[in-house]
């Protein structure tokens, strides 16, 4: 093992626990309640959380409110540009499946019943893709949904306390047998096993999607990826604290 | 923990790491090269696997095959009728998730090195639905996949062996704080912690997807219901073994 | 003539006037309240009956119910597996025409008044394809039909007898210069012609479709193509009551 | 029935078997190969056939041609304004029936292996509607189909002779029992049953759908509708050959 | 410039600043308000204006009207046959850019405070192309209105006088650097400058669009091309009063 | 006039013919070959020049280049939050408008013929939106396919110097009968001109489109507003050159 350690290394120089440079920008906008950019590395997600009076049918007469989210990619985002979703008239399996994971991940970080019938939502625009996105997007969607609540309080909208303790994601993978902490695109193409954890501050699972992209994965090797991910949510929270202030 | 063994019962009277009965029929339908009918209690999805020559463009001159997968919930699957999709113009975002994890889950299951450029489409559609249909559905399209490799061999077509060792996927959850295997619709909708799991036959993960709908769980918990998924996922996996004759 | 019947065989060794195996399985899946398993042959057809309260907007306060139908193909129902309709954003004119068929058809067996401002949603999805899939659909629907009215009077929703006499319906056609009664797809399509007759019991039509596919047809010819018809039709009606136990 | 004759009263004036005023306008506009407007009584319906080199997939290195039909409503065309199907973003299943309708009917004139490898475009536009707007549209499209043809043959393009005899078509119906030709939309909206025939210059059928929209029908008012319908197609074969000078 | 003048020679043999023979015929069809036939040349466009009782939502409640328009091509107007956009599913960015250029030049001409709260649909379909569509549309859509608000006054439905004073339309060009008139297909394919004025009856710009689309333009060109446009537009005008006979 | 200018005040404080700060931005992100932030005041564009190998259809074989442009909202990017269009299904005729102006606009600052056949897809994606969206994006994408270009000459894809002088775009309109330039929100909504003018840096006119929203305007204002618009595009065209270093 040990020679192992010496050996390997990742493309851009970290320790296969370490994140890559975090940074967190709050009133990137000014539109909406909340606006954040937030960075993991090369990856540039704008994330904000707008408010609006009602909630979907389902939850009307609830007394509660509600959350979505939608993410999306810019077309030249990636290294090579996409096409548009709304020119192709339709939204790839990939985008709904983040928006869906999006949404369930900060809908922990919010008591519904706190917020009046009032509706978050949730917007994460991919403006650079470097691998992570849907963590990052995550990570940074906590800080607008915790800006956008302070205002909803300001304006007397809300009568309890709707925001709930941070919640934080990492990736986590198995490259070349060896576990690293969040994959940039170049380390998560190649990753035998690709996963997604979404903590909360008190070190609970929100979430967790692990995938043998090319292989399988035991249970000893699972743990060690969740003792990553979890180091790693730690530290998000505190960058998500250190932005808030808090 | 004790009084809580004894108090704690599942509507179906299950005991809490019971499968529901499983029945898996070959042969449900005589066009497909696999076609499957496979029962998870009330849950009842055809599978079927189809062969077509040639891959798509992102394939081509790979010398590899590809498998890909659609789930969809016939409309009057589910208890209230839900819209046809095809009608609506639109997917859901959960029917593409679904899809997306069919197709990775039955891509661990073979060796697309070996199928030559051909393509295999997995269909998975409830005819009715009582939770588990996702992991029924890739149970089933197991031995679907299985029965099609061996039409597309013993036509000539595929030159290696590119069927591996069953892959299975099941349920687990927490209902009232307790670990539960399988859950039909009634313990899924009220589960605080939902999990799928996708195991191979050697006992190692091709995929978890593990959410706290209604909270959250920590690394115990998880360890429980890995648990009880291992000893659902090889029941699952002798069961298609039976199916297969093998 | 005489010669020519000598001579004239089909495929699967029926006489001409001779419907395939008719099976009618009542109860196929449990939530909707109708469901029926139709098969005319190999065809195969699950035809369910889901009651909805309110009617849509153009029947709203007239006191009267509606009825309505939707027809689909499962991608792996025919010999090459066909693309989802949900997935290409489209329904094909032959969907639209066979949904609209069976609408109006069913709702010759219904006495709309009599329903109160409910709404009956028929769904006729084909399991496996063999020609016919549009007059099997329509028998094995009146069924679906007939049982979800039972469930309805059961629960006290519906004040009157909205149930009318069966309505049937079967294929007849043109082949090499003979008619020929319920054409399998080879027949079906190599037919001169190709006509759909749905039938009251009172030996009535709801419905005549008679198309020149490969050529043209006469007074004469058309006669003949209707008595074997309501044979058929007889026949079906027949086993649509024997189902029910009617 | 004699007194029932003397009672029975159109509200446009016309005995039961009689047509409305039928005018067929050549070369109605000058860009598409063959351009028609023709007009049964208040429906108006411009019909276009246009020529394109080359053949659908399906018919590619067959050396015959195709015939493909498209219908539609200009949205004023009706009493009350209809929404475009062009901003529903989805085209209606009674459209997508009777362009298939037309599509068929006038492939029964046309000689497709004559054609050699060239696509027919047929656009059946409605200006104004007021009932039998697909007989009207296929009445129209056969004599802008004979013009195409000629500037095929003009153009060498086409080596053979592929136009047929003539192909017409009317609608009949009951109306209050009585048997009427030609259905303004006054007694299309409450036919008991309303039925279009499709004929040849021959007497012969090229289709024939008869729905019961209000009850249903016996063989004998068959019978009488059929009578009905080949004296108006008679009518209408020959305003189609004086319109083309035949 | 005088040679200039001598040479320069339009392929319909008018004069730089001379219109193409414009009709316009009131009553074109029955079913709509107002129904106009409107012809530049060989372009001609039906142009309906249908009155519909209500608003849409962002006028409800205001005691205003609204007006709205929609354009498209029929698939044959055109040269070569164009694909019809309620099949292609999408309908095109010029065709959107078009029906908002009627819809907000149109509103120039009615005074919505005087409407009550009812709208106005302008439905403009060229049934055949030979440029300048856009600005036909927009001459013969005044008329339809103007036909349209009688019907509303006669009806007693509107109590103010929403029709305002015309407004037409008119397209000017740089061709071979001349600025020329009312440019048909060839001219408009070719031009270097294409400029599309819309102007009221007072002399006054309600919108113009200018577009260098092979080359650019200076203010003196610009001044020339809208002298030109001023007298179109003011001839035009007298087209709609004479029509309209006011 | 002298006392309407002494008490006419603009809510920013800015002179009538005073743009608002710009700001251009290169290198915002990484992957696109140009990739460019624009600001005029507190609107900001997203503008992205990306380069793909070989053309459309109808450029095949032309030894000529294309150049295409897509203009998006983000949701958030508006004071109240807008629906994403990829989730509507559609695009709005707005959009579309808008994207085939920045297109054309784009396409007079490229020599196609020296591009080789090769496309420059340009992606103008709107992060906060204040008034003058499109003249922001066309003055930012200008910098980014200058950019795009030089990538494509370094190396070695571009065999002439495609690039053309700047091209800038500038909004101008009529504010309670006063003319001003660079219209943000507030004024551009209740403007009763509102005009678009997009020029090169000969001081030629690329394109304009000038609306009167609330009003009409005659030819002296129109002289008006393009004083003030080429003072801005001559300004915004220093700004240009400045941020490229030329």
């Amino acid at each position: 093992m040990e020679v192992m350690t010496s050996t390997f290394e990742r493309a851009d120089g970290r320790a296969t626990d370490q994140l890559r440079s975090v940074r967190i920008t709050r009133g990137f906008t000014s539109n909406p309640a909340g606006s954040v950019l937030v960075e993991f590395g090369n990856t540039r997600v704008m994330c904000t959380a707008s408010v609006e009076l009602g909630v979907p049918r389902f939850k009307r007469d609830s007394g509660e409110g509600w959350l979505t989210a939608e993410y999306s990619m810019l077309p030249a985002a990636t290294h090579e540009r996409m096409p548009r979703e709304s020119m192709r008239g339709k939204v790839k399996g990939r985008t709904h499946e983040i928006s869906r994971l999006i949404g369930r991940s900060l809908r922990a970080a919010v008591d519904l019943s706190q917020l009046g019938e009032n509706t978050i939502n949730i917007d994460c625009d991919v403006l650079q893709a470097d691998g992570g996105t849907r963590t990052a997007a995550i990570t940074g969607a906590y800080v607008a949904l915790a800006d956008a609540v302070s205002v909803l309080k300001s304006r007397g909208v809300v009568p309890g306390s709707p925001l709930l303790p941070p919640v934080a994601a990492v990736s986590v993978g198995l490259i070349d047998g060896r576990v690293c902490l969040d994959l940039p695109y170049e380390e998560d193409s190649r990753a035998e096993v690709d996963m997604n954890v979404i903590m909360t501050e008190a070190g609970k699972f929100v979430e967790i999607q692990g995938t043998g992209e090319q292989g399988d994965f035991g249970r000893e090797e699972l743990g060690e990826m969740l003792d990553l991910a979890e180091k790693g949510c730690r530290e998000l929270i505190a960058a998500q604290k250190a932005a808030l202030g808090v």
